[in-house]
């Protein structure tokens, strides 16, 4: 396979560029470094095998350029911006970051014959849906312009798929946690305790409640999708077993650095931020049938991950 | 009210217009005449209650001054690409005059605290889904650009409807026929008999079979959303009773205009072009529970269609 690998120096995408090259694929990295850390895939710039280019995805020439000399095959898009809060202070930027940069994905693959594609989707398409959520689930009525662009991208690769023969792969991702993440829960209340280690401030009223699946088994999720799944369009929920209030959390990264005794402060509210959706669940039996099988509870995988944040050096 | 209407010189736009100045509303009719033509709106100009701008939705600074002079309270967004043959060869049709007039216009109502929407919505969403489309319907896999383009514009009204405290509505429209209509089943026959009368050619294989409604009636169905619902973003589906082949319309256009010894030469496939969505059905109960009621089949639709394009002088 020769990879092309779309914010492959961020948190996801470089945890995808390790399992590829150890499957021994060619990889392409591009990253704009917006969110993307170069230490992210430092290890990795010694193999021959793999190739980082500092680059802009919405910079269409340069990837025709990257097309034409690569020779692609397969493209994993995970460049965007996956800042929910963010993007609510700024209407365009998940736009930009997550709708056009699908397009220009999908028009360069169209004009230069490749035809399979990863997208990595997400829960907020569904906005504030209840119960547990099936791939086919609608209506889809998003509540945050993050979930609105992914949408948005999900809605042209249904199209290109149909209309010019891709091959696309869509996993919706639960919240992901792990090693090399820039933003999200964990690393905001590691950030809050290291100003302040006697009060934790905590978005909402607590009882936000998610599924949390560690990076490595999302990895896992991500291939089995590529490897077994065929059509135009073929599209998975992946999550661990069960879910993890904000509360627990918070409870969990108090106890790992040692700050057990400090107080939780809830700011009140239903949700963290405007777009939050505070509770959701997946229906992943799609991706079972297809052999994944999810390796952790949600509250083991936040674990994991705050003990793998701190060896890593936060 | 002080409605804007873009799109307004178009097909269905022009007879909103009608409808909203013979309630006695203030109408500000917006259309870059793509599609749109000046003569649909000639017999409304001499009102003092209505006001035509040449403009383009896209041109934002144009649309800001327009919001802050007129002092606008409703937007009916009709202004879009309605051709869906022509979208599929130009990529970025669909996704100019689609969904970013949507966004446009979305966050020209976010700047200027207008909250009230109406949005021609579309069955192309859905792809080849089958049975009656409930509004709620998942999943959502247009395979036209065309329907992805608008169900990106439907996934940013979510967005913002939910984020800025807009009230929408969203009338996913059938097909539509009636007199000022510039493309279409109809008026493509009309202009291929006029060319050759002893035989018409079919796109497809004239099984297509879709639910037709008469332009007047899916105005009703417009006014019956806009004054009824309630809540950030309420959706809703229209149609007329029953669904229409392509066959059957050749035929009545064949008897209306006198040539029904012609011969009717299909070109075969189960479509018409890429893109085209050969059957679809709406489940149009939560409509009809607003008081709402389908006046005529959709055959009817048809015959009424032709009768009055006739007379219209096409």
């Amino acid at each position: 396979m020769r990879a092309l690998v779309t914010g492959g120096a961020g948190f996801i995408g470089s945890h995808l560029c390790d399992r590829l090259i150890a499957q021994g694929e060619h990889v392409w990295c591009v990253d704009n470094l917006h969110l993307g850390q170069r230490r992210n895939i430092a290890h990795l710039e010694k193999s021959n095998a793999f190739h980082f280019l500092e680059m802009d995805v919405l910079d269409r020439a340069r990837l025709g350029e990257l097309f034409a000399e690569a020779k692609l095959d397969a493209i994993f898009h995970l460049a965007a911006n996956s800042d929910i809060a963010a993007g609510s202070a700024d209407p365009e930027l998940d736009f930009r970051l997550n709708e056009l940069t699908t397009t220009a994905v999908l028009e360069t693959m169209r004009r230069h014959g490749v035809t399979r594609l990863f997208f990595a989707g997400t829960s907020a398409i569904f906005g504030e849906a209840h119960g547990a959520l099936h791939e086919d689930f609608g209506p889809l009525a998003p509540i945050s312009l993050y979930g609105a662009s992914k949408l948005a991208a999900e809605a042209y690769l249904s199209a290109y798929a149909h209309l010019y023969g891709l091959r696309t792969v869509v996993l919706r991702f639960p919240n992901v946690v792990g090693e090399r993440a820039t933003h999200g829960v964990i690393y905001d209340f590691l950030r809050k305790l290291d100003q302040n280690p006697r009060e934790l401030e905590v978005l909402g009223d607590g009882t936000q409640t998610k599924p949390y699946l560690y990076v490595g088994d999302l990895i896992d999720a991500i291939l089995v999708a590529w490897e077994q799944s065929s059509g135009p369009l073929a599209v998975y929920h992946a999550a661990g077993v069960g879910e993890t209030s904000v509360q627990e959390i918070a409870e969990i990264v108090l106890a790992a650095t040692g700050h057990a005794g400090a107080a939780i402060r809830c700011t009140g509210g239903d949700r963290g931020w405007p777009g939050d959706v505070p509770k959701f669940r997946y229906d992943i039996s799609r991706l079972q049938a297809l052999g994944w099988r999810p390796r952790r509870h949600s509250t083991d995988a936040v674990r994991l991950a705050v003990e793998r944040i701190k060896a890593n050096g936060f």
